[in-house]
């Protein structure tokens, strides 16, 4: 099933898409929300997408593909590394990355995204899928100079627009530790990995971040990015595609 | 003013704390809120106090005193250096902090706390006033050992817990870089500096965090640490105090 966040005419809301209809949640998709439609039905062509859900917060991995490890000269974690970015950062499909003044180097980092469907505090591995509303694509967008001169990943991983995240959100994923990942720019595809080359699986990530903070239902895990990161330059546009779930497309302004 | 926020039997609201005596708000104290109270008024011994602001983020500065950049042995940063910590960790006056499983190793730390007051985004030093509505004190609680191992921040920053807030805002602080900030454990005094000694000011770290991210009314900055800080256990009470706000409380419990 795919799970949709839209606007239209200045009202915002949830649904269900099937094909190019969207059948209308009374409210969220959380909490058995699912099953209450309001019988109203759009086409995907007259609403405008959003990000397909309103975390509080996204949680993100550092170096968690072998070869993105390499690629940046560093050994592997032995316990998985986390990171924040805010919710003000988020943005939608086909809205704009705004590059900061502050940075003369922004990099695009295709990611499988998990959306938390339920409150996951403690949660075991073998339980993870319990929690899990679905899966999305998000582009963690990052500031390569300013996450090397601060060494803290905040303030690179955290300017306004940077965790595009949608289309949508998938909850038919059978196994999202085997999903192809891409990153294009402007065409030219510039990541390409499988989620099988996780250093820690989704199980594990759900398990290890509930044993440290409650998770909320539209919480985001950013699973962490394949090697070939690079930049991006106002006028570029970049799409992030995750097997199963569909393509991410954006573009940069200054 | 002293700004509260309150649960009493069961319901939780916002209220203008005069002696022993709270004014209860219509709302919240943002946009206006202030003027809007209901006419009821509660007595403080009555009400259990909560945490005085609903963050969406708490934005926290590293290595921000001179002292305890150099405790650690770290050069002072050339910019103020952030991390976060998310919504999940705040509680409120007398809630207990909650030693973390995963952890052999947990520090206070002792902060000046800036709540905002509105939407704040690309201001400049010199407005920032227009943007606060007060302050209050934050235990910065650190897990000192993960901190070590991961080099980021954000696991060691983020468990359930972590950011007692409180015990209310103060809004009539006239200089907020001229503040005595003390820590206290088992009641013998830990930090004891004043926030003369900031190596960026409280106007600097709002105009530089809005230039990263938008903050929201009751967003909070952390505004960093002194020298002094070290480990609790469970059963230790610990107590923050920032001069002009008052004592924030909690214990720690396993």
């Amino acid at each position: 099933m795919r799970i949709v966040r839209f606007e239209l005419k200045g009202r915002s809301g949830y649904g269900i898409l099937e094909g190019e209809k969207i059948s209308v949640l009374w409210g969220t998709p959380y909490g058995g929300g699912l099953e209450n439609t309001t019988g109203e039905v759009m086409s995907l062509s007259e609403v405008t997408l959003l990000a397909p859900c309103e975390p509080t917060k996204i949680v993100a991995l550092g170096l968690n593909y072998r070869d993105h490890a390499l690629e940046f000269g560093h050994p592997l974690p032995s316990e998985p590394l986390i990171f924040m970015k805010p919710s003000t950062a988020v943005i939608g499909p086909d809205e704009d990355i705004v590059y900061p003044a502050m940075s003369r180097r922004v990099d695009y980092e295709a990611e499988l995204a998990v959306v938390m469907g339920r409150t996951c505090r403690h949660v075991t591995a073998e339980d993870f899928r319990d929690y899990v509303l679905g899966y999305t694509a998000i582009n963690d967008v990052t500031a390569r100079d300013l996450q090397k001169k601060d060494g803290q990943f905040t303030r690179s991983k955290s300017f306004d627009t940077f965790a595009p995240l949608g289309p949508w959100i998938e909850t038919a994923i059978p196994d999202p530790d085997n999903l192809m990942v891409e990153a294009y720019l402007n065409g030219a595809r510039r990541q390409h990995s499988s989620t099988r080359n996780l250093v820690f699986p989704v199980a594990t990530l759900v398990s290890f971040i509930s044993r440290i903070m409650t998770l909320w239902p539209g919480d985001v895990i950013a699973t962490g990015t394949p090697a070939g990161v690079g930049p991006m330059a106002p006028g570029d546009v970049v799409e992030i595609r995750v097997e199963g779930v569909g393509t991410l497309r954006n573009r940069v302004v200054s």
